[in-house]
Parts: structure tokens; C-alpha cells; sequence
């Protein structure tokens, strides 16, 4: 019996599309109802989690879709998944979330082995975690923990604040509130809060109007498709973008304590970097001194084929930080150096450090992939996804255009001609029941669960050709 | 029968103290053995939730105290509530549990409800919500929402961005990365993310070696106490404080988006303004153009006697945005001008955008708050606590200097000669089981729950007076 078989008896054995048009007459009339309260504009449909299941999400209109994009890459294990039904009702589970505990001054007996568990999925060579509430909050408390590293490598580790140090932050002005920087890349995607906003570089609508840090940016590599052909060319690219990153070291006015990258950017466009690439930048924090912060808040937790997708890369030393959010529900920062935990107490401190109820799931969410093999399972998915994918590609070329993601599982991405058509594609797709997400502005990508399997695969890879098709 | 009665018909008795001192052995234990997984420098103790009820947190030590700090002020309506409880068990929270959607793209069908419910405790004159994660989280949504409304008055609301504002946002700067300001307030305290930390002007190890946004601070009042006794100067000082607000936004050298001002500054030592203070910001903000943001993270939801402490003001207008966090267990911010909404999707928006599972657990907060008039009773044990500790005053005078939060409900506190004192204080005040926290250098602050009764405030009182008659 499959995973999916195991968990979901009664999965959906393919998608059933009721509504002519999406959303449905139903998610129509609740999304004008909803807007009352909440801002609707960008919802796709009203989902009805109660009957969603599996790979499965079903909406108010009775539509039965094939869920690919898992709300933003952020359902690990498909929907109402028993396993953490179980967790969601345990009296652990329950307590946590009405004595809901400030754990930095007053933590359960139940802290350490909530925390342990998530270490049991941290990625190779990390064995701490600190934790926050979103992927954003995670990116900024890693922001935090490289600053104070930086400031301490100066000060010496054990060393108290100067009385000047003390009393110029309280003015926002130096040396207690000094002039650092983080470094980030075009087209990364970190986040919408202030810091994080910062470093993203997506698109315009995430941060006009914001004020921000003004940190340097250098490029992330723009590969030629598919990878085996161009090999040379690429590795000229990832040359040409390590020269960016190591003048900006040497050159920038204030000095970079940290460079925070996505292992794909996601929202950006499923933009790969090489192996060399990463090690290269990995060199060059090492040589300028700065920590380097891998965001895996949409790569991490097993899509990639690897629990974490850096690993593919493997790197010498490990990355000092790696960050994490949506599929694993909880969010944060592993690492390993002790030196990154603050010199004091209440550095890295607020009222509640997390939400334990978040972690619990978490651990549970670990605890699954791992007796299960789930990134084995995407990877196997993936090869054979991809395989038929590239099939697709050598009858429609302009619609599946940059086939991205070989090697990384049911990470998979491609481009289409320009947004239009994109934008048609994705609303298309619903029409023959499959749910899926773009990127950028003219590319698919495919996020679907860690329980997704080849006889899914095949609903897709035929929804897709249904569209195409008729293009 | 009381309402604690109600909720907890077998709520301990009183105190029992089993250790000889804090932390216990076996919290110390645990403590040590928690540090290998997470910075157990800050924890008070070790707690047992299971066992922990009402106003009354159990350790692992078997020590039951009276608890007058309740998680950093983020306990609603005591530990193991069953209401609560129920809400926790519910269906409609299991699912929020392990189907947690993006709601901006898929949200349930039971969204609507759970945005209602938490307008149904909405600020006096608000009718909108946009939900986040935490106190920092929801304050820097409101920056966002300032900037993102100070701009688009600039551009008209419906205006497009433009070409120029498109291409230099990407590069952080303007027009499209404008330099605005918010201004804040010496001693406040609005979190510890890189924007609501350049706000935040409490204590330096909150944001020391942090990089900041140079934004502008003027002076929360200082008062006289007992207000009663020195109304002229506190008037004047309310003038002077005014003043300087004024002056800032006349001279400082970009545009102020919008104020962020807690109705009693918590962190920063529990300092009080008066209505005419607030009523005074009010009408400059509306005299120079910027958004009034109040923070209610720690001062909402019950505790001051009035659902939100702010009301206590009388506003005309009412405040633009309102913040909360802490005991509605869910954050954000409500609003009213439906100008405060981005003129386009996206721009306000994160994968989660909040927490249904929280938001759920809030609505169930506010419903018994308001079933059961909890800000009433707050009121009414309040002025009962407040007037024992007068007269406790009178005799340790010393030890209960500057008795502040008269009319407001259990929200008081007190200084003490000096920060030596004050912590040895709170350490004291566990010897004869009661947790109760600090703010500021020397200053001691109370935050019981809602369901904190003058039976419990007895045993407060006792337990102070206990202390200070050995000093």
C-alpha cells in the first residue's frame, strides 16, 4: 500500500470539476460575503477544509481539485492527514494551546522534548534551533542573531556593552545601534516585514511604499535551460555572479554581517544555483567574515528530495543559519555555533519565542517524513514527474519553456511566453481540476504535498496536455 | 457562585510553597538539562501546565503559586479554562490545526465567522481587522499600513504606482523606497523586529548591536504621584510633552507616516498619560497629516477595566489603528477608514496572514470576556486591590513609591528605592507563592488574569505585606 493509500483510504481517485467557471457561483457569493471583514481580492475560491483530503482540496461549489500548489507550499502531508489529527488532539497538543506559555521565562516540563524533536529533522551539521511565528519572523530573527554575532566578534564574545554602547542605542545612532548590513540577491524572496522586505527583491508590490535598509544586492544566476547543454555558459554565469558578490564584500561602505539566500529562489521564479555557486558563496562569507543564512522557509522539509534542499549542495563548513516556515508549520532558525547564541540573556527574547502548539505539530510533521522516507518519495515522484514533463516539453516548447527542478524532486518549474499567458494557464488548469501556483511573472511551479505519487503525477501530466492542447 | 468558582470549582485555596527557594531543585534541574536545546537563561522556573489552574501556575516542584504576571500578561482567563478548553477540542480548531490554509488565496468557509468574532471586541469605533502573528508582527503590519496609506493620500488612493516607483523600489530606494518616519516614544516598548525596535526605546539589550531606522522619538509624560495631589504639573508636563511632539512634526526631515504610543507604557516602567495628553495627540496627528497607531499588545483586552485601555481616553476621533497581541492569544490590528485598505491585492499580505487557530481561540477569549463582563470585574477588584495597597503605602512608603493605575482596573504598579531592591523583591514574593513580575529598572507591575478576584487579591496583599515587613 502507498503513503498515500496508508493515510488517505478514501483519497479522491481524481479531481471533479463541478463549476464552469472559478471560482464557483458559491466561493463567488463567499468571497463577496468575506470581503466584508477581510480583504478577499486575491482569494481563488473558498476551500471547504472539512471535506478536503489527501492531495485533494475541496471548495464550496462541490469542486474536487488535484492540489499542486498546497497553499502556497505549505501542506506537508496532505489534508486532514490522520497522523496529525492525532497530534492536533493530544492533551499535549491542547494544553499548549490554551496555556499558551511565555517559554523563555516559564516553560513546560514538555519544552525539551518538543524542542528535541524538531532537532531531529535539523539539517546536517546544525543541532540548535531557535524559534519564531512566520518565515518572515524567522529570516529577521536569524538577521538579529548574525548581528549580534558580528558585534561580538568585535567586542569579544564574553564582553559587556560599553556605556556608550548603552546609551547611543536608545538614540538609534552608533556604535549601539551601528551601520551593518545583510546581503541579499535579485529576485530573492525573504519575507514583507521591514528588514525582510529589505532583502526581497521579487516584485514591487511586496514592498512599495516601505522604507527600508539600504543593503547591497547582488545577482543570483540566470541559467540557461536545460542545465546538460549549457554547462560551460552556466559555469561563466556562476563565475560572474561570485565576482558580484565578493566586489560588494570588498567594496561596500558599512560592513555585511550576513548574506541570506534561497537554495531556489521560489517566488522569484524557481532560480537555481549551482553546487559551485553555493560553495562559492559559502568561500567568500568565510572569507569576508560574514555569517551565511540559507532561507529554506519554501525549500525546506523534503520537496527538494533532500529534508533540506542545501544539502544537495553539499557544503564545507555547513551554513551557519538555515531558516524555516510553511511546510513544517512552525518556523525559525537552526545553526550551530554556540557563539551564536547571544552573549546575555533577553537578546533574543520575546513573550512567547514561538508558539508550541506550531512546534508540536512540527515534531510530528519530522516525526512522519522521517519513518516514512518522505523525500526519498518525492524524489522518486519527481524523476518520474519530470521524465514525462520533459516529454510534454518536446511537444509544446513555448508553453513549457526552461524546464526547471531536474534532480529536486516535485520541485519542478517552467516558463511560459509572458504573464498573459501564464496567468491563463493557471485559471485553465482549474477547469480540468487541478489546482496550481505560479511564479514570478511568467512561471508555473509545481508544490504539490510530500504524499504526492505517480498515479497523481499522472493526473496532472494529463491536465496538462488536455491545456495545452487546445492552445 | 464567582466566576473563578465557576470555571474552577477546585482552583487551589491559596499559595503552597514547597521550596526553599527559586528555582526549586528540580526546575533547576530541568533548567540545566532544557539549556541543551534552548537558552534556558531567563527561566523563572519550570512549570507544570497539567496541574497549573485558574490564577494559580504549579512548578515542577510542586509549588502552587497565586500568579500576578500570567505570562508576561498574555493569560486571558487563567490556566485550563474550560471554555477554552472546549474551543481547543472543537472540530472547527482541529482542522484549523492541521489544514492551516493561506487564507488570503484558499481561506475556509469559516473565516468570515472568525474574523466576525474578533470584531465583536473590536475598539470602540473600529470595524475592521487585518490579523498577524505577535505584538512585533501586528505593530510593524500597522507601520506598513500607515506608509502604504501616507503614500497613496500623496498619489491619490486609486492611484497605479509608477514606472519610477516600480523600478527604484527594487533598488531600496525612492521614490518608490520612500524615507518616512514613525514617531514613538522615549521608553516604549513595540517589539523587537527591526522596525518595531526602532521604536522601541525601553532598555538597550532589546535592540543593542541592531541596525535601525533613524526615526524620531519624543517624551511619554512623567508624572507626579499621586496624580491627585499634583494635577497642575502633570498638567504642565502633559503641555511639555505635547509640545515637543509638535516640534517634531514641524521640523524633522522627512514626512512622519504615522505616531505609535501605548495608552500605559508597560515594558518602559507602567507610565501613564492622561485623556488631555492622548486627546492633544490625537489632534496633532490629525493637524499634520499622520495616522495614530495605538499599541494595545499589553494593555488590551480587559485588563485596564475597559476592553481596550484606550477607550478610557475618549478619543474624538477615534484612533486610526489599534494593536493586539498577548491575552487574545491572536495579534493585529483593527481599523476603521477603509482608506487604510491598500488600494491593491498583495501588498498587505503574507502566506498565513495570521493563525485561523489562534483567531478561533480569540473569538472564544472575547466571547466569555463580554458574556461575563470580565472588564467590569476587573474594575471592581481593582479598585478594591488598589485601595488595600494605598494603605499598605502608608506604611512601607519605601517600598510603594509612585502607586500607579488608579481607575484602572488590576493594570497597577509601584516602584521601588532601586533595581537591587525590586528584583530581590520579586524573588522574595515567591517564598510566600506568588509570581509576580518587574517592569522598568525598579519597578514592580501587575498583570493577573481576568478571572484575578479580590479573594486572590487578599492573598496578594498578604503576601506583599508579608515580604515588606521583613525589610
Amino acid at each position: 500500500m502507498s503513503i498515500s493509500e496508508q493515510y488517505f483510504p478514501n483519497e479522491p481517485k481524481g479531481p471533479v470539476v463541478k463549476s464552469t467557471e472559478f471560482p464557483g457561483p458559491e466561493s463567488k457569493t463567499q468571497i463577496a460575503s468575506l470581503n466584508e471583514v477581510f480583504d478577499s481580492r486575491p482569494v481563488y475560491f473558498v476551500a471547504d477544509y472539512e471535506k478536503s483530503l489527501g492531495n485533494y482540496i475541496v471548495d464550496v461549489d462541490g469542486n474536487t481539485l488535484l492540489d499542486v500548489y498546497a497553499q502556497i507550499a505549505s501542506i506537508p502531508l496532505g489534508y486532514n492527514n490522520p497522523a496529525l489529527l492525532e497530534a492536533a488532539k493530544s492533551d499535549k497538543m491542547i494544553r499548549a494551546i490554551i496555556d499558551r506559555p511565555a517559554i523563555g521565562n516559564f516553560p513546560g516540563s514538555d519544552l525539551k522534548e518538543i524542542i528535541s524533536d524538531l532537532l531531529k529533522v535539523a539539517p546536517e551539521g546544525q543541532d540548535k534551533v531557535w524559534s519564531g511565528l512566520s518565515g518572515a519572523d524567522a529570516n529577521e530573527l536569524a538577521f538579529k542573531a548574525a548581528f549580534f554575532w558580528y558585534q561580538g566578534k568585535k567586542r569579544g564574545f564574553t564582553a559587556q556593552f560599553s556605556a556608550e554602547e548603552d546609551k547611543s542605542v536608545m538614540e538609534n545612532i552608533a556604535p549601539g545601534s551601528p551601520e551593518l548590513a545583510i546581503l541579499s540577491f535579485e529576485r530573492a524572496f525573504h519575507g514583507r516585514l521591514f528588514a525582510s522586505a529589505s532583502v526581497t527583491r521579487s516584485k514591487p508590490v511586496h514592498k512599495l511604499d516601505m522604507p527600508s535598509f539600504k543593503w547591497p544586492k547582488a545577482q543570483y544566476p540566470s541559467y540557461k535551460y536545460p542545465l546538460s547543454k549549457y554547462e560551460t555558459e552556466n559555469a561563466e554565469e556562476d563565475k560572474r555572479c561570485l565576482a558580484i558578490v565578493e566586489e560588494i564584500f570588498k567594496t561596500w561602505h558599512c560592513p555585511i554581517a550576513g548574506l541570506i539566500i534561497e537554495p531556489i529562489q521560489s517566488e522569484g521564479g524557481d532560480n537555481h544555483g549551482s553546487n559551485a555557486f553555493f560553495q562559492g558563496l559559502r568561500d567568500l562569507t568565510l572569507k569576508f567574515g560574514a555569517l551565511m543564512i540559507v532561507d529554506e522557509v519554501q525549500t525546506g522539509v523534503g520537496a527538494t528530495g533532500k529534508l533540506w534542499c542545501h544539502e544537495h549542495f553539499n557544503l564545507t563548513p555547513k551554513p551557519d543559519l538555515v531558516t524555516f516556515s510553511k511546510k513544517f508549520q512552525s518556523a525559525g532558525y537552526y545553526f550551530h555555533d554556540p557563539e551564536i547564541i547571544p552573549n546575555i540573556a533577553y537578546r533574543q527574547f520575546n513573550t512567547w519565542c514561538g508558539d508550541p502548539a506550531r512546534m508540536i505539530l512540527a515534531g510530528a510533521i519530522g516525526k512522519e517524513i522521517v519513518k516514512h522516507d518522505l523525500p526519498a518519495l518525492a524524489a522518486k515522484v519527481g524523476s518520474y514527474l519530470y521524465a514525462k514533463l520533459e516529454l510534454l516539453q518536446a511537444k509544446y516548447p513555448t508553453y513549457l519553456r526552461d524546464l526547471r527542478g531536474k534532480d529536486r524532486a516535485t520541485f519542478i518549474a517552467w516558463s511560459l511566453p509572458d504573464a498573459a499567458a501564464r496567468n491563463k494557464f493557471l485559471t485553465d488548469m482549474k477547469s480540468v481540476g487541478i489546482n496550481i501556483g505560479g511564479c514570478a511573472e511568467d512561471s508555473v511551479r509545481l508544490r504539490p504535498t510530500l504524499v504526492f505519487e505517480e498515479k497523481h503525477a499522472d493526473i496532472l501530466v494529463a491536465g496538462i496536455e488536455k491545456i495545452l492542447a487546445g492552445y
